[in-house]
């Protein structure tokens, strides 16, 4: 009798990310990508990590065992430091270090989550973080969202009606509209979760990708105040702002609740080696991180702008964007009537690639949007790209 | 209204690890550790992990990137290199690298079961296997075993009655116990699996630590010789072997079962950085990693023989272990009636720590076992570690 292999009903039912595969689709032509999103590499720190790795060789052989399942206790350390010079204050034992942001989200849903429980999200949201929900079996029901984030009257709705075991939020240049949520709409969730007594889940990956350096935007769990008992779990990591290869986020909030995490990661990865977090930690000592955001946020911004520059050349007639203030993503709608994924198959011919919208909507999708990224393309590249774009877009609104 | 924090119930449900406990409460006293897993911290390969990741950051940025989800690629084909001369024929595409082992099992059981499938194990197994299925909610029914292994006639009246989701196994010096399966075991499972169909985990982290290099313990994934259609997931892990830090495993076996896993994976962790994965493939290319593992397997046979000598000496009456043929462990049974929980207080007053049996057992434990770590404590404090045992052990068996 042969094997019949029985598969998660979870997994099985999870889609194969567009990202992936439109990344896949172009594999082997000369395509461009404005699909993916991995940080401008010319920018990574490369002789800052080397050095770093160095210090850490040379501190013995004790760098190559494992460590705790919290996480390397004198990186934690430094980073309080950094979250207190940004007004938030917490304390190491509040805190848990994570291989990177999707995991972060992903223990977070197994330590306080059921399969069956509801999650609110934006709308649209991130994929990523929508496959880590169908991972864990959650429901996951989206908030009326617009440019300036959730609105509010349909978060409060969605609350009574549903009372979600989290509200998972991007406040800063989410994936993929790159909205930033105003101050107020910051208050009035975290005053509504805090009155319903509703766990919020504050992704904040982009945060310090932001085009004006002095801009200030208050996270949730600073408006929150409260760690010990408050109402926002908040999560980054250093993949955009460092490096993605030293894989390492964090998660902070109530210590009851990162112990729940903790309890979680030790039964999956009970004893981490950390020499990414070593690394990290000799790099922050070293390295001026602040003057190097700044260097990611001016050229992120000059790109941007270069592609929605090539964008209104174009004189492409329904599309349109909001300007992004920071992160990695220009959000296009396109025409009516126009569905990405038919646009997607017809801009691999002509050799550009990017993400359809669709998968990003919990519901409902709206077909006639795409994810555009500008950081890992230089200004030819985008130039030819975005041409390319545009003659796929005009080949569909020419047919209709 | 302040926050009334929900857990997950599986997590709740998890006890806290019994290792990490006995640990923790060394912590700050002057105690030798038996309890750990560690590697033998002056036999970690530090000069030619440094060389290699030298290597790696010679290659320019994009080593700082992310990575595909199935792990880089150079380090899958030398690994399929490595495991041909092993009579594990295998292609690049079967396989999934993974942050280490304990990872490597949560990807399996996330892609191949649901919650409240059953899961069959060897009497007693690995712990942080058990967290990892009881996380995720499947029912643990352990097969009569002895020390060749599982017993075939109850394996097989088992899969009968429950027709598992998986069985899984650690035939090569598994933890706790070092037990190693007969080759006709061996053959039994893979031959009863193969009758009813049902899917092997055949979990090797410790099998080339062993103490004969020429010794040979063939896999169930060679004996059953079929990868696709095959009965047997195999998969192991690089921390044993090279350095705990370097958090790299592998799961190989049918490719659609691959695919399932790594549909899991990404999931959970979309795009992994890989710069562990870099360093090893560089280290592999140049180091003598067959001639460091006979130099582990000569240290840790002295570390082991030192103390069976210790204990014999000891003249302990009801204390009997099995001489391990490599692996990290010790598996001592303690007289009848000595609960190894209440010993192991007693022995942290006197300043040694081991791990208690129990929480090794899915069901009924034997509470007279304990685990003792061999390959971590030099020789001068094994002498005092075993010492202390011996002494609180006395005080026990005196009083009864």
């Amino acid at each position: 009798m042969s094997v019949k292999y029985r598969y998660s009903s979870k997994v099985d039912r999870l889609q194969s990310s567009a990202v992936r595969d439109s990344l896949k689709m172009a594999l082997g032509r000369e395509s461009i990508s404005l699909a993916g999103d991995l940080p401008a590499e010319e920018l990574l720190p490369l002789d800052a990590v080397k050095e770093a790795a160095g210090r850490v060789f040379r501190s013995g052989n004790g760098a190559l065992q494992y460590d705790l399942t919290e996480g390397y206790l004198p990186l934690r350390e430094q980073l309080c430091g950094r979250l207190a010079a940004k007004g938030m204050t917490i304390d190491p034992d509040d805190m848990i270090l994570t291989g990177g942001s999707r995991p972060a989200i992903d223990l977070i849903v197994r330590a306080l989550t059921e399969p069956g429980s509801v999650v609110l999200v934006e709308n649209p949201t991130c994929l990523t973080s929508l496959q880590v929900f169908h991972l864990n079996g959650l429901q996951v029901i989206p908030v009326e969202s617009d440019k300036d984030g959730m609105m509010m009257e349909d978060a409060e709705r969605l609350i009574r009606r549903h009372k979600p075991a989290l509200v998972y939020v991007v406040p800063n240049f989410g994936n993929p509209t790159a909205r930033v949520w105003t101050a107020q709409r910051r208050r009035g969730l975290v005053e509504c979760c805090r009155r319903h007594g509703v766990l919020i889940v504050e992704d904040d990956p982009y945060g310090e990708l932001k085009f004006d350096a002095k801009a200030r935007f208050p996270t949730l769990f600073s408006i929150e105040g409260q760690v010990s008992g408050g109402c926002v779990l908040y999560t980054s990591t250093f993949s955009k702002s460092v490096a993605p290869a030293l894989q390492t986020g964090w998660v902070m909030g109530d210590r009851n609740v990162i112990r729940m995490i903790t309890k979680a990661k030790q039964a999956a990865d009970p004893e981490p080696g950390t020499l990414d977090q070593r690394i990290l930690d000799q790099l922050l000592r070293h390295f001026p991180l602040d003057i190097h955001l700044r260097k990611i946020g001016k050229l992120y911004r000059q790109r941007m702008q270069h592609m929605q520059t090539l964008l209104r050349e174009q004189e492409l007639s329904g599309v349109s964007w909001i300007e992004p203030q920071g992160g990695m993503f220009l959000w296009l709608e396109l025409p009516d009537g126009l569905d990405a994924e038919a646009l997607l198959r017809c801009a691999v011919m002509k050799g550009v690639t990017f993400v359809p919208g669709s998968p990003f909507y919990a519901l409902e999708p709206k077909r006639n949007t795409a994810r555009l990224n500008f950081t890992s393309t230089s200004r030819d590249q985008m130039t030819v790209g975005i041409a390319r774009l545009a003659d796929a877009i005009s080949e569909f609104t020419a047919r209709s």
